[in-house]
């Protein structure tokens, strides 16, 4: 069942540590087939250097397993509320890479300061509210979803692939699992960047234009970045 | 003697050097046979690159060697001190990993921040008082044991598996030598994210349902993280 | 055609990923043959493992392309006219490394206070000036090149070779393409030590003297560092 | 002349890249044999992958090149210095390292906060004073060894086995080019470590009696560190 899906998500898995962006099980990648409303996703709790695609788990989205052995990602219900949300993403990620990670812990959008992040985010990554003692207590990992979504009003998830979930990490997604992989390398480069420049200059900003510029020709209408494929 | 934990330490000895924590012979790691009560730690500055299980030096919890041809680590006293005081861990490890280092040379807690952290610790990794000077020239390896137990009055070592020796470096253990070398990755991990996140914020938080959902739900009589093994 | 350009461009672009400057498709390097007036480049948004030196594009110096299947790097026209402007050059390179972009987002020269600096750049590496929002909105990537050139207004592009483009990145060139590359690594490794120095003291600084000697000992007439090749 | 010499500073200057202390061609080894006075040293600015042993140059202690058909590296006067004025010191090692040359930049002298430093520096490792216009512009690389020398009046050049030059970058000395390279890796993580120390706690110190103890069980009358070889 999905079986080309189960490579995709295992090998975009792998990806996570190649980029350095995962040790031990830090991290899942899901995917969705939106014709059949299904996700593939990483198992919970096992190690990288024994996973299998054929371990990868299929649920559906009200989270019941439909194929596998194994349980999923403790995270799964947070994938879903994305998928749910956000019709037009098609993978998602989460890590605890470093630097995106203490931006979290930061409590603090990662602002927009230059045509790295603008090229992929068009404008400011955004950190989620603080969760109640009630959701934290309650269906965590629905809330956890909650919250993004939140962050996400009046945006378009398309325009921001990323977020990080405060004193947590991020979270981002895309076409795809591989696009999603991607996001997540962007997002962590743009967090250390950030992270460098401010403490250079406090004062760091950029104007909006250049943002409008960077962003849309490599995803607007006329863009015009790359072999236009 | 011991052949089996004698393979289980050297195996992480190299660990260490595997994940980035030691260079040169700046770490050790042991684990005790609790039935036996004998200890297996690595031999006093041998280097990684040349040394073999069969290295490693077996010692009573007096210190007395009882097998292997080598001085054990000058720090075996901290390691017993560890052992009998804490008779839930199976092993110990020691390094100078950056991070984690640093925020012993800072003299300071390392302040939970973020959920990476409550998946493991149960709160902030204490720092250690500053040793007298009666303690730094009289039995100083024993003694280091006797300020990190002191460190942990009132708490459970299990659910805060690591610590920074003020002015040295970090401590942390496990139930066995792999366990132990696990917690000695995570303390460096959320060493450098504190470091980066109070750069970032200053008054950086985080509240303790965030601590209390992470660390029980892998670790918590109703844990429901991994493939519940 | 210019088939060694195309071969030492290839590598050059390589070099930058061996390097660690460049993840992804976030760098390109050019060359120019001066006699012919034509400028070798790397062509847009294609992954360096499939790239292959028959993929460079040669274009003139109006940016026509006379021969290559694929569309040049979209910085195509930046790179045209720093080759216009600075008659000595005949390499550069533009990359998105970490440090001297968050040099780029902190909108700050990088002040000399090095040695390691003065061996390359005889002075500060200027920071642009901000684009308008009608250079942003019109030939963007030709007045990129404008911006740069203005910041080298009475400076000689020989002595200090590199810039950081405000809110984007570093440029580098040299005598060709590799020399492009070993001053883009230069440019990033000063750009770490800067950031590190000026947080250890906020008033480091470097007398005038020491980069006189130290610029002219690799450069000037008298150079005496190398074998005098 | 001199073969086993030569093969120990070549495989100590391909130590320094081996460690990350060197990129490029910036950094250099040398080592003496007292009792024929001659010092072997690396070639000024030859690529380290195409360098063979039998590149090292042989000079007397008067600069005069007596063995090898490459120029010495620029640096030589300063390390001839240094084995005239520390009749103990076997080998010098200069790098640009990373952290090392920041607080060179900074200016600062790099203060003992932690055992890592103890175990191989017996209290801060000093900054040199800014050298005067007249010692730039006259016999700089000899007048570098000059201000070394001055920062260690009143100090044991074994028990503070390196030194940050002002605006330069570090040098480090040992028994032997092994152990000068040693130290230089010592220097850079303990200067990183410092960096880090003082994000975190601008006012961390340390006291000397933990110097002292450390110092003293690696390197005093009745050291107990290691096999006792």
């Amino acid at each position: 069942m999905l079986e080309q899906l189960k490579e995709d998500v295992f090998k975009a898995n792998l990806d996570l540590v190649k980029h350095g962006l995962v040790i031990f099980t830090w991290g899942n990648v899901s995917a969705i087939d939106r014709e059949k409303g299904l996700v593939v996703i990483k198992p919970s709790g096992v190690d990288y250097d024994v996973m299998k695609a054929s371990d990868m788990v299929v649920v559906d989205l009200d989270g019941n397993v439909v194929d596998g052995d194994l349980k999923p990602s403790s995270d799964t219900p947070t994938h879903l509320e994305l998928y749910k949300a956000f019709p037009e993403i098609g993978g998602v990620v989460h890590t605890h890479s470093t630097y995106a990670t203490a931006w979290a812990q930061a409590g603090k959008d990662i602002p927009i300061l230059g045509t790295t992040q603008a090229d992929y985010f068009y404008g400011d990554v955004p950190c989620t509210r603080s969760m109640t003692e009630e959701e934290i207590a309650g269906d965590y990992e629905k809330d956890t979803g909650t919250v993004i979504i939140e962050a996400f009003e009046g945006r378009n998830p398309s325009h921001v692939p990323g977020v990080v979930v405060k004193n947590h990490g991020p979270f981002s997604w895309g076409k795809n699992a591989d696009d999603a992989v991607h996001n997540a390398v962007v997002l962590e480069q743009i967090a250390k960047m950030d992270f460098i420049a401010f403490q250079v200059n406090p004062n760091a900003d950029m104007n909006n234009h250049l943002t409008e510029k960077h962003f849309n020709r490599k995803h607007g209408a006329n863009a015009y970045y790359g072999q236009g494929k």
